[in-house]
């Protein structure tokens, strides 16, 4: 049995360590681990398996001899590194956002379109957390059912912004608690100019904005859905859009979605039978019982939490449901490792003859 | 110029609290002012205008001599002492849901559908929270524009949930930033049966569910805005639908809006320009700037902020909003005085002849 060399890039961040916890209890044969993240982070020790290892500051020689790299320490640094781990014989799992939308570049949700490791050519990309834990509940709907429209509403969580971010928000509450005052320096997000309190509060704002008014997180959920489910960024065959915004919660996002399908026969009993069987996802929807998925409920688990699933009682064919999955795990870290044991299973841990190695601009 | 004996009935609540001091800051003359509650908070003392009062246990005598009633004491206590108001020569704005499909009873937000307060017999109602606030964005843009379909997911403050509820929010954000365990016994609501965390958490729960699935919070919202825009709580002329989620912030619930227009030639200019002249609604609308309503800011306010503004890219004549304002003021006892001001204004403090006294069953 092939073992493999592992890197994980970003190792010592809110999906970094996950990874490391993700990969430990995978189906993935590791010969090594290697964790690499920022100078800042060098020297570091974490445990994988027991085994205490040191974070090494991240140069191109340090994917020599690796097979595999996780990738999340943010979009520029994939987009420096990863060309160098590619050149190097390595195949890259990136979970930042850089390489989502490149035609080259397979989007795997591996229960929705694990078929589409095979045509990797070096890199594939882990699609953003909000989408992933959407198209978890569409895809079987769409297989079935077809889709004509989508809508949703997101509630995300802190943690969605990294660990700084949800150090903010825990002393925020704090300070609120204590009658003080608050400094926020982070949220809604680094990149941008203004940062507002989070704690006790809303954000509409998740990443930057658009000059269409949409922002950045919105556009993400639009072109990936699209992708993944249509292979296609801009495909017109099922419309989507989306309002993100930031609330005070620490960990696992939820997302109200309203669907159109095709087929007008679809009832709210087949889609929760099919949803049921559906690899990946907990229906928990009870409304007799007070059972449906909670944020607090889904936070450690690796599968996509769906309830409330309704139809519109006034436009026969749609319907509503709450979606909630761990945002670091099924979001994150857990979908990035389940592509890498898709490739394992799949024997394309290799990279091809005619590999991908995109121009750092 | 004649001056009015008040009662307010539920006096010590989060929104009985806000209802005096709305009143004080109304335009309504008070020759009196009673404080009424429960045996529980009664000698209670607060103060209107500087005086200070004490808070007297309802009895169906207290509103002997009483002109103007505004209730917010829970819906058996309205369904209990409204009537005996009335029979009084009370004229009552009920806070609570129990009159509001009534055919009745008006059911107004003033700058939406003042003119309903004619028809009162004695008993008028005050809206949802989660209603009034998205009939206060959808009112301008359905007379401009039309409307054919709305779907709305909100994001709802605990306070919404009582002055108790609010309590159990700061305890239990308290216990977790400390690592303790937390004890809910009123969230997601105090009527039904299981009660969950609600700090850094969740509840896609607000009020009971129905059979159909929907929760009565949900309910509400669909054929309340029914009855206000349309004056028929079932008409069909405008499509309605909604999922309503608690979500841990303290005042000023959040929605995002989804409404598809008749008039497709509709633009995202012209509604923001629509908004900006409409009375009690403020647009914060600059992604540039990053301005957009938010929570903390609309705490306080009368206002309703509506943001976000923008057209679904795919879909002509529909569009995203993002609104928010103070569940306690706007979405309840600033409405509740404003419909006062306007019975106040049109001199209709008065029962008619044919008083309406409903049977309290």
């Amino acid at each position: 049995m092939r073992e493999y060399n592992v890197a994980i890039l970003g190792a010592t961040g809110a999906v970094g360590t996950r990874m490391i916890q993700q990969l430990e209890q995978s189906t993935i044969p590791t010969k090594s681990v290697k964790l690499l993240a920022s100078s800042r982070s060098a020297g570091k020790k974490l445990k994988f398996k027991g085994k205490e290892l040191t974070v090494e500051e991240t140069t191109p020689d340090s994917f020599n001899g690796i097979d595999l790299v996780l990738a999340s320490a943010g979009g520029s640094v994939s987009a420096k590194y990863l060309p160098e781990a590619v050149k190097r014989g390595a195949v890259c799992v990136d979970n930042t956002s850089h390489f989502r939308m490149d035609p080259e570049v397979p989007l795997v949700v591996p229960e929705i379109n694990a078929d589409r490791v095979e045509e990797h050519r070096g890199i594939l990309s882990d699609p953003n957390c909000s989408t992933i834990q959407m198209v978890m509940a569409l895809g079987p709907i769409y297989r079935k059912f077809g889709l004509k429209q989508v809508i949703c509403s997101t509630y995300q969580a802190v943690s969605g912004a990294g660990q700084s971010a949800l150090n903010e928000l825990m002393e925020e509450s704090q300070q609120v608690l204590n009658g003080e005052p608050v400094h926020p320096k982070i949220l809604p997000t680094k990149g941008d100019k203004k940062h507002y309190q989070m704690a006790f509060n809303l954000l509409p704002q998740i990443d930057v904005f658009h000059d269409d008014g949409y922002t950045h997180e919105e556009w993400k959920m639009i072109h990936e859905t699209k992708k993944i489910l249509l292979n296609d960024m801009n495909a017109k065959d099922i419309k989507v859009t989306a309002t993100c915004v930031r609330v005070p919660i620490r960990i696992a996002h939820g997302e109200t979605v309203y669907f159109e399908v095709e087929d007008k026969s679809a009832t709210a009993d087949q889609i929760r039978d099919l949803l049921e069987k559906a690899p990946g996802v907990v229906v928990q929807d009870d409304p007799a019982h007070q059972i449906y998925p909670q944020s607090i409920l889904a936070e450690g688990k690796r599968d996509t939490f769906v309830g409330r699933i309704r139809p519109d009682l006034e436009n026969k064919g749609a319907f509503n449901m709450w979606v909630v999955s761990d945002n670091l795990l099924k979001g994150a870290a857990w979908n990035a490792v389940q592509i890498a044991e898709e490739l394992v299973k799949r024997d394309l841990v290799r990279v091809p003859d005619n590999p991908y190695i995109p121009e750092n601009k």
